[in-house]
């Protein structure tokens, strides 16, 4: 069954690679799947047909066959659980990827996301300096935790899994800010993770679609 | 093998249910395992011993033989796999409910807890009240979008579910507060949630601990 995913038309990064259906796409790459790309533009988000897609009218989203998903972090975990090569087979060692998984999203996720609400929301607020300075020690209180965890580690937890993908992403929301310039562990990280053939031939899918919209 | 989480020995919000100790508490009793709770002091969530169990000091944690997981999310989705009853069997249903946990988790909490954010840790702030009706707009933008979606249906997705542990939950933290007193359907949504047994006896376990201590 053809696998379908959305993105956006025109990416606001300017195909930096950093909306969330790049994490399918390097998901899909890893286990070798080929997938079809629907492009929402702007004003459809919030039409009834994408809506059916997804309630919250963000994307990415997954269709196949009669099942569709949203979510990136369900979607690569469905993409992880149906073909092989993103979660380990142990049992123990599947539940602690899975663990690392929701660490990314639920615990390191948040306040790099602020970070870009204080940036792009509070721009003009009297209070932005300030405010930015906060939510850059919350982060720095992650990437603290988190490099400790990763020592000299090459991957989160063993074996590059699913949970890679999504550190991985969510860290490179932070790359040429103040904070990711302290933890050289992570940078090298996220360098061993981008490097990865199948992270090079998502980011090239993405950024293709920015260049053919760009005048 | 015996279950053991871990719970603030000190709940910061006076035994109201709110910290994340009690997802795990209720999809434990919702699939009838019983489990042993390890207290943790404020004094000790950044010590070895507990960085061991969640390299980032938080809880809840889940202990079980040779396994430790941290992330409430991820323990409610492990106990959804290891016990009937907190996921469909079929695989479309079970991917979707999945879809709803990732949703309540990273699309409707976040600026949830942000309101909080601003709340304790920006009051006294020149601009905590314009912060405030910024975090509502969001906050109602994500209501809004969820109340649509659940419409008079009775949970998140057919039948109750573990993304229903978690939504609820997620939900319950802006109880009393503005945003969530304009959506009925949500109100009630949580109502039928929290009239369960298993919350129930979720909810009278960690209130015990905390009248335990109280003098």
């Amino acid at each position: 069954m053809t696998i379908t995913i959305t993105a956006f038309e025109s990416s606001p990064d300017r195909g930096a690679g950093l909306a969330r259906d790049m994490r399918v796409r390097w998901a899909l790459e890893e286990v070798g799947q080929p997938y079809e790309v629907r492009l929402v533009p702007w004003e459809k988000f919030k039409e009834e047909a994408h809506l059916a897609r997804n309630p919250f009218g963000q994307i990415p989203t997954y269709e196949e066959g009669d099942l569709t998903l949203f979510e990136s972090g369900a979607i690569v975990l469905h993409i992880a659980e149906r073909f092989p090569g993103l979660l380990p087979r142990e049992a123990n060692a599947r539940a602690r990827a899975i663990t690392w998984m929701f660490a990314a999203l639920s615990t390191v996720e948040p306040p790099i996301v602020d970070r870009d609400v204080v940036k792009y929301f509070e721009a003009g607020k009297s209070w932005q300096a300030e405010r930015l300075a906060m939510v850059d020690e919350r982060i720095r209180g992650r990437l603290d935790q988190l490099a400790v965890r990763m020592g000299d580690g090459e991957w989160i937890d063993g074996a590059f899994s699913a949970a890679d993908i999504l550190m991985v992403h969510t860290l490179r929301r932070l790359e040429g800010s103040g904070p990711l310039d302290e933890y050289p562990i992570l940078a090298a990280y996220i360098a061993r993770a981008v490097a990865r053939p199948a992270y090079q031939r998502a980011f090239a899918a993405q950024l293709a679609v920015f260049e053919r919209k760009a005048p």
